[in-house]
C-alpha cells in the first residue's frame, strides 16, 4: 500500500466506511440506520458480534471481507476514498434517506467542485441516432455554458454524453455500478480510461465487486441526486433513466426531457414525463442551462421566427398593405374595394406605409415599397433555412 | 334564383347578413359594431348613406355591391346562409369579438351538431412526412371516437387530417378564406369536392370573393373557436397554425401540440407551444381525445412499459432476485455473500420467491423460477417491439 493512501486511511472511520462498501448493498437500509445510530466502527463491530438478529444479513460478507485487499487495489489504480463530509464529497448525496457508505474515485477533478454546476444527461442504452446525436449536442452544450456532465458509461445516450462532454473539454463524472477499477460495460474501456484522464469515475463499492442488477439501480440515485438536474434524452416507458428521473424529482432536483417523433418508443417515455408533469420539455442545451442553471443569468434566447413585413401594423393597415400589388401600381379606388376600407382611410393609411418604405407610387396608383420586397427576399432565405413555411 | 333559397331569404335581415359578408372584410370592428348596434338592415342603411365619417369605408364596395348575384352563385354550388341564431349556427363562434356576418356553407352535414363533439387539426403547410403521418392517424383516431375534424383544407398538416377524417368515414369540415364555391388551393379542388359532399366547406365571406392574407388571419378564429379545441401537429416558429392555436387558447379552447425531433424546425412551433404552457403535450388520438372530449369518459389508456419479473418486490427479495443464477442452482451460503443478506434472510425470501415460481430449486442449490424465464420471454418480446431497452 502506498504511503499517501496509508495516510489517508489513518482514520478508523475511513476504513470502516471503505469495509462497509464491501459488507453491505448500496442503498441498505439495515446498514444505513445502523451507522447512523453508532457511527461506522461501532456499527461494523456490532454487525461482526452477529448479537441481534437483523444484524446478521452482513455474517457472509464479513467472514471473506479483507479491506486491506481493497484498497490495494483501488491504490493500484489510483483511487481515493472520499467519505462524507469530506471537502469533495458531494453535497448533494446528503439529500439521500440511504447516501452510500464513501466513495471510490479516480480522476483528476474535485467531485465535489465540479457538481455544483452539474447536469446529469441520462437516456435509453438502445438509443436511437436521433437520440444520440441530441445526447452528444445536449452536453457539448452544457459543457460550453460551463456545466459539468454527469452519467453512467453505459450504451446509447450515456456514452454520447459523455463523449460530448469530452469532445468540447467539459467536466464529465461516469459513476459506475460495479468497482471504480473495473470498466463496465468492457466496449467502453477506452471512454471510461479516458473520463479517467480528465474528469472523474466514481463508485459507492468496492473494488473488485461486480456491477449486478440492483447496484444499478441504486447508481441512478446518485446520479440523480450529485448535481443540480437531470436530462433525459431518450427513454423507453420502462427506461431506467425514467427512474433516475423520478429519483432527481423526488429529491427536488429539476428534471428536463428532450421529445422526439411519436412514433419512436424510445422517446415515449420521455413524452411520458413531460405529460405528467414530472419533467419539463427542452429541445436544446440553451434551454436545458435555463431550466437547471442559475435562475436569471442561465436564460436561453427568446425563439422567434422571421420577421414579416408589417409585422406590428395594426389591422386596418396589414388589410391595405395585403391589398398593395407587387408590381403595377393601381389607384386608391380600387385599393379601397380590395381592403375594404373608404378612399379617405386608404389615402390616410398609404402616407403611413410610404413613411416606412412599405408602399409606394408608381404610375398612377400604389404598389408594395422597398421595405416588403427586401422582407420577402429575407424571409424567403429565413424560412427555407428553417423550412418553415409562414401563415 | 331557386324557390327554397328565396323563401330562405325573405328575412331583410339573413339578406342584409349576406351583403355583409360582401361589403365588409372578415372580423372589421367597424362593421361589426355596426350590426351590433343596429341589426344588419339598418347598419347597412346607415353605412349606405355615408352619414358618419367612420362608416365611409364600406362605400367602395356598396358601390359595386350586387347581393343578387351573389346569392345566385351561392345557390349555383348549392351553398346556404347561416346566420347567428340559426339552429345550425356554430355557437362557439359566438365567442368571438367579431363573429362572421354569416355563413356560407355547401355540404350535408348539420355544421352545429358536427361542432359539439370535434377539434380542429391544424398546422404547417410545409409539413415533412413525418408531420403529415401522423396528422393523418391524429385525424383518423379522433374520428373514430366520433369526432369531427376541422381544418382549412390548406397544403401539409390540413390537408391530412382532412384526407384522415374521410379514410375512417368521420365528419370533416374545411373552413375556407375565399368563397365556398372556390377551391383554395386549387391542386385541393378534388379533396374540398369531396368533403362537400359528405361534410362542410364553410365560408363567411361571398362568393366569388378571392382569399386575401387576411382573410387567411380571419379565417384562422373560426378554425379555432367552432369546435371544442385545436391540435397542432407541425408547425414553425412563425406558422399561422400557432396563431390560430392562440386564439383557441384565448377563447378557452383546450390546445394540444405533437411533438417531434428537436432537429425539426416544422415542430419548433409545437415545442414552444408546449414550454410556454399554451399547449398540452399529445402524442397520439387517444391522448387529444382525452384533452379535448368529455371529463372521465375520453380516459386515454395508461401507457406502461412491459412488466418485468420481481416488479413489485421489496429491495431485499428483488436484491436476492437479482442474484440467483439462471442455469445452476447455488447454496445459501453463497446466495448470502451475493445478495448482502443473512442465511436465514435468503431462506425465508427463497421460500416466498418460490411461491411465486420466481425460484425454484435446482441440484443442491436455487435458481431462478420458471416466471423470471417466462417474463424474459416475453419481455424480450415486448422490448423488440417496442425498441425498449429495460434497465
Amino acid at each position: 500500500m502506498s504511503a499517501p493512501l496509508r495516510s489517508s486511511l489513518l482514520s478508523q472511520d475511513r476504513f470502516a466506511r471503505a469495509a462497509w462498501s464491501r459488507v453491505a448493498e448500496p442503498g441498505d437500509q439495515v446498514a444505513t440506520r445502523l451507522i447512523r445510530s453508532h457511527g461506522p466502527v461501532a456499527a461494523l463491530l456490532l454487525a461482526a458480534s452477529g448479537a441481534e438478529q437483523n444484524v446478521q444479513r452482513f455474517l457472509p460478507r464479513l467472514e471473506v471481507l479483507d479491506v486491506e485487499r481493497d484498497l490495494e487495489v483501488g491504490a493500484k489504480f489510483a483511487a481515493r476514498v472520499v467519505c462524507p463530509g469530506d471537502p469533495e464529497w458531494p453535497q448533494g448525496l446528503d439529500d439521500l434517506s440511504a447516501p452510500p457508505y464513501c466513495l471510490w474515485i479516480r480522476g483528476p477533478v474535485d467531485v465535489a467542485s465540479s457538481c455544483q454546476r452539474s447536469a446529469a444527461v441520462v437516456g435509453a442504452r438502445s438509443a436511437t441516432a436521433y437520440g444520440e446525436m441530441v445526447a452528444t449536442d445536449m452536453a457539448a452544450g452544457l459543457g460550453e455554458r460551463r456545466f459539468t456532465i454527469i452519467s453512467g458509461a453505459a450504451f446509447g445516450i450515456d456514452a454520447a454524453a459523455h463523449r460530448g462532454a469530452l469532445a468540447t473539454g467539459a467536466t464529465t463524472i461516469a459513476v459506475l455500478a460495479g468497482g471504480v477499477e473495473r470498466p463496465y460495460p468492457s466496449s467502453h474501456a477506452a471512454l471510461i480510461a479516458r473520463i479517467v484522464e480528465v474528469g472523474a469515475v466514481i463508485s459507492e463499492v468496492a473494488p473488485g465487486s461486480a456491477p449486478t442488477k440492483t447496484r444499478f439501480l441504486q447508481r441512478n440515485r446518485m446520479i440523480a441526486t450529485m448535481g443540480r438536474g437531470t436530462v433525459v434524452v431518450e427513454a423507453g416507458l420502462r427506461s431506467g433513466s425514467l427512474n433516475t428521473a423520478r429519483i432527481a424529482a423526488d429529491h427536488g432536483r429539476v428534471v428536463a426531457a428532450v421529445p422526439g417523433p411519436v412514433t419512436s418508443m424510445m422517446s415515449a417515455g420521455c413524452h411520458e414525463a413531460i405529460r405528467s408533469g414530472m419533467a419539463q420539455l427542452v429541445t436544446d442545451a440553451a434551454e436545458a442551462a435555463e431550466a437547471i442553471g442559475d435562475y436569471g443569468s442561465d436564460l436561453a434566447p427568446v425563439r422567434r421566427g422571421p420577421a414579416f413585413a408589417g409585422d406590428g401594423l395594426d389591422e386596418p393597415a396589414a388589410r391595405l398593405l395585403s391589398a398593395l400589388p407587387v408590381r403595377k401600381g393601381v389607384p386608391v379606388s380600387r385599393l379601397a374595394v380590395s381592403s375594404g376600407l373608404s378612399a379617405s382611410e386608404v389615402r390616410s393609411l398609404l402616407g403611413r406605409l410610404d413613411l416606412s418604405a412599405l408602399a409606394e407610387r408608381h404610375g398612377d396608383g400604389w404598389r408594395q415599397g422597398p421595405a416588403v420586397r427586401k422582407a420577402r427576399v429575407d424571409g424567403d432565405r429565413k424560412r427555407s433555412e428553417q423550412g418553415e413555411s409562414g401563415c
